[in-house]
């Protein structure tokens, strides 16, 4: 028998494991993103990959195609309509089904796996409606299967550092958060038609991608762990966004680029936790502009700014209140699977993310144990979505969180990120 | 005759200015703040102070002394109790009256001076109550005074270029903008009593202190000159700065580390205007951090943010969206005052801001013409601690402005900053 630290030692790289009880993962929608998540789950010992659904043949012959080359049998493709996915979930070879298929197949998917014995893994979000929402915890508490978002920025590196921090008390008592997502997409096809993606800014005004930093505050602030969102308000700017790509893309002429779409460029939304956090969360995905997460930190004894990638640690006997680099904070707190892992973890994408993520949902489906992620997480993060609009619509009007948790919230142990 | 620009080009530090028409201010309030301004107001052309009020006599002979020692009459001083402002106000020669008191004389003393027919000028910030404020506008109308704030941030020189690329177009339509109070104050003294400014923590829930970042983005957006604050709605984070403070200055047995301090920690609020942009608006004056006004403009063509002191506008064409430095920027876009009047400004107080102001209010003074501020920005400005304590007070219902101008705004001109 190899020790514990031997076999993660292996892990990198080896497509088959002697040691490893093999996982079997159905996976359902192989487009870009599942293409990548695919890849990836090839490489963690033990990954078998029976069967792969989407609708899109020449995805899935793809699909197929990379899980051959990596040494496994040819995958059973399916792509029989986009139902098509609730056959590969009833399979009785399969431990897990892992969805990366467009937003609104999320849920659906994760529900028919639970419903089958499965665990279920989705990409953000995990839902886009509150109903949803209620129905992953529903069928999560009654089959007993578990249900992980897979929120790949709550495993990078700084997220964990400064997770790390907190549980040692370096921040003091938490008492606000910032983050968001701001990332120029292109919703506007070279052809001029609105994407998949930009097909949900047509219609809801919300903040309709919050997990990525959510997650990351969630776990800085123990929601679902001790604490809990009571409430938020939501405010968005005006949309201009869409139609300037529009017009960039198919010219001022062009349908899409007169026509009205419901997102506002900066939707920004205040959020409120049971123990007096609060946290601002911002969605701006039409607008020009670098890339950035806008973590924000803040303690009673220090602060952590995301955008600076700076941190600055009170002393009362201290002068000046100024920036510091992370560098020496690394050395001292860097969270122990990074210390670890790390060296592996950034081959894979998202800075590493992908690969702890998975490898922490496949430990857990091996080991039969809960995700470090649960279906209250899931639920919660992605709740935001229905939440911000129902408040937008409201004239920013508070709106209260549904407790998915039933109050489990008060007993419920912070998460412990173990690299599996 | 000279001509204007020889005339401002010989303002700086002449004390006395041979064709500058006089312009007489009474100073109300001579501690610090009020001290650096007085000193910085000798040495505008022109100036003179025949009166200076403060209730401390120390604070009121060191005033007089500085105004004799820059070569004029030795003021009259007025220190018989905390309304003796009045009998200042009253006086007959006085063009203006200056007021640096603490926060709850300022409206008071403006008011007064406005009915002796006087100028005003006030510390920010201008009004605490919705009450004052309407007491501010509705005086100023009807005697045909004007009221500045002395909002030194409007005059900073990443301000006013912003201000210049916005009118050039240059950030295209914005859409949203942020800033922030977040200045680690020392509301706890040396001896463990409340500071004065700290006092107002003890019993308020609000941003407290609005004026620095909203100023600028008030001018940035044509609030009051072709848009408007409609409704904001605001959340603060429990309270636990002040209570470390006083255990760090006083122990923690002391009584004011132990009592509880409405004011949270962090406060943010979100501002809507008729024209459908949002404000995301902070205020910190507990947390230990590094200052910073934290200022965000997003515009559909680019983005500047304050914290990073960088810029990215948007090329169709382009490659990467990453932050840009500022130089090439200043080099095209410096505002037309910064590049006549930067090299003086800078000598003064706050980068600058305080000699311009005060520069721009002494010759709309002495021109007998509108400020540049006026009393409507006044007014707003200052309404959003009255509003944003109803907000938190509500559980961050949404509140509404008034609408200070009565429908002016629609008309009312933009801002121009031409340094006096």
């Amino acid at each position: 028998m190899i020790t514990r630290r031997a076999w993660l030692g292996m892990a990198a790289g080896a497509a088959l494991a002697q040691n490893a009880k093999p996982v079997r993962i159905g996976m359902v929608g192989v487009g870009n993103r599942g293409t990548s998540l695919l890849r990836n789950l090839l490489d963690l010992p033990g990954v078998e990959i029976p069967a792969i659904c989407d609708i899109n043949e020449a995805n899935l012959q793809r699909g197929q195609g990379i899980v051959e080359k990596a040494g496994h049998k040819r995958p059973e493709g399916y792509w029989n309509g986009l139902e098509d996915f609730r056959r590969l979930a009833a399979r009785d070879d399969l431990d897990a089904v892992l969805t990366a298929t467009p937003w609104e197949w999320h849920a659906p998917v994760a529900i028919a796996a639970m419903r089958a014995g499965k665990y279920a893994a989705t990409e953000v979000p995990a839902a886009i409606t509150l109903e949803e929402c209620w129905d992953l915890v529903n069928t999560s508490e009654k089959t007993g299967m578990p249900c992980m978002i897979l929120e790949n920025v709550c495993y990078y590196r700084n997220v964990l550092m400064i997770l790390n921090m907190i549980r040692q008390g370096v921040f003091g008592e938490i008492v606000h958060c910032e983050g968001g997502y701001q990332h120029h997409i292109r919703k506007i096809r070279p052809d001029g038609e609105v994407s998949w993606r930009g097909m949900h800014s047509v219609k809801r005004n919300a903040n309709l991608y919050p997990t990525h930093p959510i997650g990351p505050i969630a776990w800085w602030t123990n929601i679902n762990r001790g604490d809990r969102f009571t409430h938020l308000t939501s405010m968005s700017s005006k949309s201009l966004g869409i139609n300037r790509q529009a017009a960039e893309r198919a010219g001022p002429g062009h349908p899409n680029a007169k026509r009205r779409y419901a997102l506002g460029d900066v939707n920004t939304t205040l959020i409120r936790t049971e123990n007096g956090v609060t946290v601002t969360l911002t969605h701006d995905t039409q607008s020009p502009r670098p890339y950035d997460l806008g973590f924000k930190l803040q303690g009673t004894l220090g602060i952590y700014s995301g955008t600076l990638e700076k941190i600055f640690i009170h002393d009362a006997a201290s002068g000046p209140e100024q920036w510091r680099d992370m560098g020496p904070y690394y050395e001292k707190y860097e969270h122990p699977v990074w210390k670890r892992l790390g060296q592996t973890a950034t081959k894979y994408g998202h800075f590493g993310g992908d690969y702890l993520e998975l490898l922490e949902f496949v430990a857990a489906v091996r080991n039969r144990t809960q995700t470090p992620i649960d279906v209250y997480d899931s639920a919660v993060w992605s709740a935001i979505t229905p939440l911000t609009e129902q408040s937008v619509a409201g004239g920013s009007a508070p709106v209260d969180f549904p407790d998915f948790t039933r109050g489990k919230w008060k007993t419920a142990k912070p998460v412990e990120v173990t690299g599996g």
